[in-house]
């Protein structure tokens, strides 16, 4: 048997699923789109069918998942996902052991992610790292002395609702101020929308969204701000000094090697970074600070499946 | 050779120790008074000589220290410490052990307490806690799978500096908005002090400090609260609802099975215990702020001899 591992990254629009040696190179892949609206019974059959199309899947060692929403690494259990709307308490672990005769590991996608960094973009040469995902949500996964830590009960990372501004804005978690609030996707577009709806200098963010405010998108910010738009430059320079408050909280908590952003948001790459490293050098700990690279993941799209495979490598 | 454990806890007024076994029960201890214009030299040589004095010293496996400052763990060096001025870059661990002739540790006192409150508090029953010291600086540290987590460098938990209020008050670090500059022992009498420049119900504070307000310590301000004054009990309030953002926050990175308090301040207890679990309810991620018990140290005074000695066990 050799050290193949297989990870399937369970997304809303595309399963995607691939080969990965010990080393964390992919050896094969593929993916299928995803059938919300599909019992997971069917889902299940859908891909373990598409894994015996592997031509190296008889190789294959262990296989990890990696799932958004509330998902039980210890029993195998997805208890709900935001996008699998139909996955309630569904047990993927023992289910996918059944078909496969393989051992199987599920994981939030969150720790799925901060894994493919940690091999993808760090290559492992690390102890400890921080994986920071932006996106619509804002998440993040830790990896201590080269192992996902999950805390007590598989929630630690949770650095999307931690208080960035104590009283700030409201939360649909509850809290008022989290990093959430300030630097994902929905509140990114929300704050151009206000300041497109006041007097402004914007020259290019309504032109790229071909003049409706609905179209406005990060992708759009970042083109408008390479064209000197002042609006979204603005808004760029907003988001990263609200990431550079939460990363130096990162920074002083963990003393962290390394601290590594992917996700959409995460593609900004200087227009965020910049002002965010301004801010951590302003804020955190000197020590901690100087010693913590801090890196734009260039495997974004690429993470949650390497990282699921390696899931199953890494236990 | 028994298992048992030499602890140092090197403070600015006492130099305790104590002898420890292997489940942290003190068998013999003692201490002398630190001699802060002593030579290095000179305060080494004093303390080995304690050391001998210890009946069951010739039990000791390993001796451990813990002190205030830069400390490096892994060269053994005390690099420098605010209680001890002429202590500067001491070898401290070489020196011990040339004298000894047993390996010798040495860590930050957050570390060691952390340690102390780990075994005292929480008996080691466990896996991850953060310790979090409540005096006139506030630090933290983080036990990780029964083990210290120090970071890249050794400064891991440096929880005083976490920013709690982006455009906050001005922090002697630099930084803006520093927990500490909320809930740090010069910080609470300075708000003391201020309530009291201005109108105000207070009726206890100024008789319990002999009407000098130069002599309001928190151990007033809780004998005045204990005693239903207004201002007492509002500056406790505050102090607890900034302490239980910080908490929070610990509670979303970590997910810890408990967080110990320890610390002059932490004997305010319900006065800022209560205001503290309220905002975490508020804020934090809720499963993880549910499975996180929040205990006050009952060993303050034991933390550190009692953490340095199984410092020295735990490596």
């Amino acid at each position: 048997m050799s050290n193949y591992y297989l990870g399937v990254d369970m997304g809303g629009t595309l399963i995607k699923m691939a080969i990965v040696d010990s080393k964390a190179n992919i050896i094969e892949e593929t993916f299928v789109y995803t059938d919300t609206t599909a019992k997971p019974k069917d889902v299940i059959k859908n891909i373990t069918d598409v894994f015996k199309k592997f031509k190296n899947y008889h190789k294959v060692d262990s296989i990890g998942f990696g799932i958004a929403g509330a998902i039980n690494f210890k029993d195998g259990v997805v208890r709900y996902s935001p996008n699998l709307p139909k996955w309630n308490k569904v047990q993927l672990k023992k289910e996918i052991e059944q078909i496969t005769n393989k051992q199987v590991f599920i994981d939030n996608d969150a720790n799925t992610a901060a894994l493919g960094a940690y091999w993808l973009d760090i290559k492992s040469t690390v102890d400890n790292m921080v994986c920071v995902t932006l996106g619509t949500g804002v998440g993040g996964g830790i990896i201590l002395n080269k192992k996902l830590f999950r805390g007590n009960n598989g929630t630690a990372g949770e650095i999307g609702h931690i208080t960035i501004e104590p009283n700030g804005r409201k939360c649909n978690c509850g809290n008022i101020g989290c990093a959430e609030t300030y630097i994902g996707v929905r509140h990114i577009v929300k704050e151009t929308v206000d300041l497109l709806s006041k007097p402004n200098k914007s020259k290019h963010i309504l032109k790229l969204a071909d003049n409706d405010i609905k179209q406005i998108t990060p992708k759009i910010l970042s083109q408008a701000a390479k064209k000197g738009d002042l609006v979204a430059k603005q808004v760029w320079k907003n988001v990263g000094e609200k990431l550079g408050i939460l990363l130096s909280d990162i920074i002083d908590f963990f003393n962290p090697d390394a601290i590594v952003l992917c996700g959409g948001i995460s593609n900004a790459g200087n227009l965020i970074t910049l002002p965010a490293k301004q801010e951590i050098k302003k804020r955190a700990f000197k020590t901690s600070a100087k010693s913590c690279k801090i890196i734009v993941s260039k495997y974004t799209s690429k993470l949650g499946v390497v990282g699921s495979a390696m899931l199953a490598k890494s236990l």
